[in-house]
């Protein structure tokens, strides 16, 4: 469309790259850096170049950081005889969210997917190895796909071997749920894992 | 958090302020742009900062554009004879989609409103007057709320005393709708616009 200003629509063409975002919503947001001041632009594409310069993967555990090793490694406060093993980096924001762990993790980068291609040597798996020694427990919490289930099986058969104490985070109905609407696989392990009442 | 990078935290915060982009989007959109190459990044951040360096608004239409006066403006294969006004840039690409308007623009850069304070001096209104000599027909293509009905009728009114044929965009359904499903307005302004069946 000659309409649209070549630079306008260069933005919106990048924009529209995004995750979940379409044509209309890319034209919204282009949209909206034009109005905003020229500082405000300048602060964003900043913030853009800054994320690929700073951040780098703590040698350790994988997870993005600014200091190698990460500041979750390096906290002497933390319990370091704990290892949680999570597949990307946003899953050890959602962990930490909850304030309820307090030990290291390991971020694998993926998980097994034969049908793409992705074997062991793909993902953090060798040098998990090594950080096992004087641990007391691994926790799996890699999603409940079919690639995570498979992948969970596999680490913990490699991490038995160690004679490491591994655990899976539970399974089961989430939070604010109708039992009716639940699938049958998730109300299947709900059921299997169901606890004691005290 | 101590588990989110800082550069990585201000890029979020910086995509959080686009119109309906949330905490979870916008930390999605920055761990996109994280796993993305650095190449990526600066393209984007360049096309950041070029749309607010290379576009300008149009001294005659205030369209936006790279050149002054717009690719509109200058156009000789169009109508200089009609005038479409609308409310924002946005509008303009909007009706140019359709390709069924060959005329010329003239964007308002808003709607009257007291309310907000917005009077006829916050619109580009003044210089619309002397682009009506000579004109045939304006085409009001405001949106038809209560704000940009008020000045619908204000323009109207301005614009007659020239003696300018002025028009405005069809109300009424829009296409797919289901009759029952539209509000009472809609349907009030589709009887009313009835039109003539050949």
């Amino acid at each position: 469309m000659s309409s649209i200003p070549n630079s306008l629509q260069i933005l919106i063409e990048q924009l529209s790259r995004f995750p979940g975002v379409g044509k209309k919503s890319a034209r919204r947001l282009a949209f909206f850096i034009l109005k905003n001041s020229r500082e405000d632009a300048v602060t964003l594409a900043k913030a853009v170049i800054d994320v690929k310069d700073r951040i780098t993967e703590c040698s350790q555990c994988h997870n993005i950081t600014e200091n190698d090793p990460c500041d979750i490694c390096s906290d002497l406060k933390r319990d370091h005889k704990m290892i949680c093993i999570v597949q990307e980096p946003m899953d050890v924001l959602a962990i930490e969210k909850t304030g309820r762990y307090r030990g290291l993790y390991h971020v694998l980068g993926g998980v097994l997917s034969p049908l793409n291609g992705i074997g062991p040597n793909d993902l953090n798996i060798d040098d998990l190895m090594p950080r096992l020694e004087g641990i007391r427990e691994v926790i799996l919490a890699i999603n409940p796909t079919r690639d995570g289930e498979t992948t969970s099986l596999y680490l913990s058969k490699l991490i038995k071997v160690k004679d490491v104490n591994v655990t899976r985070i539970a399974q089961g109905l989430p939070m604010g749920i109708d039992l009716e609407f639940a699938d049958e696989l998730t109300l299947t392990r709900a059921i299997e894992g169901r606890t004691q009442l005290r």
